[in-house]
């Protein structure tokens, strides 16, 4: 049999003391705040722990220069959570660096010719 | 002070089933292996264990299309190791790979514009 292989990669962006301030995981997480409109909901559909949820976004309002994720108007109980325009901005931008980088990859796949 | 950013990748090629075939730690070792002649050389100048680099060429083979670190012709004790035209071949294409990377990713931080 003919083996068959694959190009793998995975791409991130890190802050000044090389903490990691945006991945694939980061930006997963965005959209689905975007869907839900509150972190806790979010973690939820990604079976992710609230606590987590939460350390990811206050680190990416931490190291981000402008904010992320911001808090929805709304009662005393707060209404939400929701992404700001410049986290959009962020989404769209990676998630068109991910897809360029993957025709980049099957590019260099071809080239490769294993 | 304005924060800065890095945009990071990791990049590797699987085989079948999943397993790593090459990435960047595979391919030092194969350099050494030229400059040295030798797995246990080899090795040694990369802080490595014997048997982690052992197993490591012998992944390789197992999993490449052609052989990649072979057995120099030598007497009893064996010639120690060289690498094969093919895996000089590899060693050039991964080089290449990664430098094209990289000036694909740093134009691409260029228009994330962070």
């Amino acid at each position: 049999m003919k083996p068959s292989y694959s190009l793998n990669s995975r791409i991130w962006i890190s802050s000044n003391e090389n903490e990691t301030f945006l991945g694939q995981g980061r930006i997963d997480l965005l959209k689905e705040i975007k869907t839900h409109g509150s972190i806790s909901k979010a973690a939820k559909a990604m079976n992710m722990s609230y606590k987590k949820a939460w350390a990811l976004v206050d680190s990416m309002n931490r190291l981000g220069p402008e904010p992320i994720v911001v808090s929805k108007n709304g009662g005393k109980k707060g209404g939400g959570s929701e992404v700001s325009q410049y986290g959009d901005k962020l989404i769209l931008a990676f998630d068109e660096l991910i897809e360029e980088h993957r025709s980049f990859l099957s590019y260099k796949m071809k080239e490769l010719a294993l």
